[in-house]
């Protein structure tokens, strides 16, 4: 029986969520770094096991961020973009916020996302071959960039998407400069080795409003405050080309953006071919392909620097 | 003929706003510093007059901070108070926002509001004695604190109190830790140099929403990217019991908090005797007494230290 088929019960998984009455903070049960061989330093390494993340500034050139902030800028100015299923709009100003599914519709990207310089830390950090669960670009326009409330993602991909186990990591690749005013990434160091289950049910076709502001799978208060208080609060900061690899299960949100200078970035979502999807738990229907892959099909590295 | 019974028409104000329909930039026709001799060193005093603020760490002790903040937990807990006009919810969770008039209707508040620590810097700015314009206590929670968009206070204060000139000084007073992460005030400086003329008219009883989220006397994009390519954005950071003063015509605001660290503070306005209000502009009725004071009455210094 392949692990796609297997369809199992809220309750034979480790990590229940979205079905009882009370948060619960439990124990992470798999590794983090599941690989031993790659461009990581044994230090990367250690540093991203304990604390979920890692930042690599300058990764890219900003003559390559410009290029791919040129693409962006192109890709929003479209026809029909705005109403394209894969792009998602602010919920105030009906600007774009993010387009889905570019590794599968844009050259330059899916180029991107094959990089050898992120592809090879993904598969090190993944222990295995990986293909892209879910890629992105968010704009996150200056003056009213909205902000994005706590959350693991983990909690979101097990439930909705049916992912089985933590062994999928999320890389930001930044196309402006991140700084502390303009409402940075911030991440909760070690919140990855704790799984917040939460309380509510999920409505069918949650991602159509969840994408643009989150009301399912909210961790509680007083989860998010003892996770604060072990493991502070990170915002990696720097220039465009910068690059920010955090695990799936790493609690994370941003704060708002009323500078006028826009955070965008490209976001790939890599998960091991060991870790492919099941259905969706408590019988919710699938997402939508652009937004949780079923294509498992392993990535070959390329060299583009 | 006294100040208060001039009613000057938008017309012979050298800050017209809320009048055109294009924004403006217009040059500040007043000093900053207005004073020789206080507490300040020439070298704060020069700071202040260019770039607009003032960070004083520490200036109370965290116990003294501790005991303010405990007032203002009791306060929030007062029957009645969130039916208070004084009172300012959240949009979204009707939690407390902010409490208005507090040197008048609280002992400690009021004795804080005449502390020689702050108010002899007040009066050395503004060259003279000084009475309260507005006063409050800001709660602004963890988790759901929200923004607030850029704004110059004097620019609301001439149209809709009748303030005539930049004789102003506010002074906050940090409660809690403000570091970069739980939406602390973000600056502009050099921005008080220039007053943004702003677009649109003003309605009736605006106040009322504009304590939550101001939509008129709003700046415009571009002469917000003009003024932070002249003069970046700056947030002071430091522990509780730290006071920022800046201008009253300084370009400033927040990002929301999602984090768990609440970011409370008293704020007080100090204005010169000798720039008494007049009727607004436009022919608005004048805001309440709890918002713009028309007690003109200079303070005297306390020591509470």
């Amino acid at each position: 029986m392949s692990p796609q088929t297997q369809i199992p019960s809220p309750q034979k998984t480790p990590y229940p969520s979205r079905i009882i009455d009370k948060p619960q903070i439990l124990k992470r049960l798999d590794p983090v770094v599941y690989g031993k061989d790659g461009p990581l330093t044994p230090e990367q390494s250690d540093f991203f096991s304990e604390k979920g993340y890692l930042f690599l500034p300058s990764l890219f050139s900003e003559k390559e961020a410009e290029i791919f902030l040129r693409e962006l800028q192109r890709l929003s100015e479209l026809p029909n973009v705005k109403g394209a299923p894969e792009t998602i709009l602010e919920p105030d100003s009906q600007e774009v916020r993010s387009i889905f599914y570019i590794h599968k519709t844009n050259k330059l990207l899916q180029s991107l996302s094959r990089e050898c310089r992120i592809l090879e830390v993904a598969m090190h950090l993944l222990g295995s071959p990986v293909y892209i669960h879910q890629s992105r670009i968010n704009y996150k326009p200056g003056f009213n960039g909205k902000e994005f409330y706590w959350h693991s993602d983990f909690e979101t991909w097990h439930m909705e998407d049916g992912m089985p186990r933590m062994r999928a990591v999320s890389c930001s690749i930044t196309l402006t400069e991140n700084n502390t005013f303009n409402g940075p990434l911030m991440v909760i160091p070690g919140s990855h080795q704790y799984y917040i289950s939460c309380v509510g049910k999920t409505p069918e076709n949650h991602y159509q409003s969840s994408l643009r502001k989150q009301d399912y799978g909210v961790p509680n208060h007083q989860s998010l405050k003892e996770l604060v208080q072990k493991g502070g609060i990170i915002s990696p900061t720097g220039p465009a080309g910068s690059v920010i690899f955090f695990d799936c299960n790493m609690m994370h949100g941003s704060n708002s953006n009323i500078t006028p200078w826009p955070r965008s970035n490209v976001f790939f979502v890599y998960n091991s071919i060991e870790n492919p999807l099941h259905e969706p738990f408590h019988g919710l229907t699938p997402r939508p392909e652009f937004i949780a892959s079923r294509d498992f099909t392993p990535l070959q590295p390329e060299n583009t620097g």
